[in-house]
């Protein structure tokens, strides 16, 4: 199938709604997941994650990168020690090894496509000292503990 | 850098314009180039085509596959032996060694992502015989022989 058209909003024909992770597998709120592409003869997957007012992402890191550009809505997000603000059409680079988080502004659904390499490592989860140590920045440990 | 925002449009800081290819190497109008992500590690590159309107891509084909996503803009792309119409966050599969083009439709900018491996094949275009043989279907020879 060569075309797969756009349905509404940011749903697609041929493109399943999926649970952002296995419930109870990570922290994480609100956030939906659409693979809009994953041919065997690419090195390279392209997925859309959609995350409802007030919902974030899990607070992880891992050693593949992370190439991000937001659709719609607006937010922000964790990367290492430094909140962004994001908008539309905004372009995120989160490089291996760096903790990072997105979150949803209130009242509105951030959604974005994330480029990642097919082969890729399992992302870890930040142990209470690691965690500790982000927090020891004010601003960190506000964007953190909104939830 | 992280974070590189839109300006405005489709336009982003510290991303630049390009020319879509060498002037010259090949067949094309009113098309321009920009490279939104190209990591020296990750596998896939993401870049962002815009098209004038009545303008063209270069008719080619490689070895190398093209997931492609609509941003803006209304218009058709030739794939193999096929012409379809596309909008906005419509999603396009080009597999290895088809034959494709994108055209914007009149007074249409069509503005697009398409995602390619960093390492791959340089496109070839259709001999003069490649030619003729796609144009024995008349739906073809209308849209290749619109400029």
């Amino acid at each position: 199938m060569s075309i797969r058209r756009r349905r509404d909003g940011f749903d697609w024909e041929a493109v399943e709604v999926l649970a952002y992770k296995e419930e109870g597998a990570a922290p994480f709120k609100a956030i939906t997941r659409r693979t809009l592409f994953d041919r065997p003869d690419m090195a390279g997957e392209l997925r859309y994650f959609e995350i409802a007012a007030g919902g974030h992402s899990t607070l992880e890191r891992h050693q593949h990168a992370h190439a991000v550009m937001i659709l719609t809505g607006r937010g922000r997000c964790l990367i290492g020690g430094d909140v962004h603000l994001l908008g539309p059409m905004d372009l995120v680079d989160i490089a291996p090894g760096v903790w990072h988080q997105f979150r949803a502004a209130a009242g509105e659904t951030l959604g974005f496509l994330c480029l990642v390499d097919r082969d890729r490592d399992r992302p870890s989860l930040p142990t209470p000292d690691e965690r500790a140590e982000l927090c020891a920045d004010a601003v960190v440990a506000a964007f953190l503990g909104e939830d």
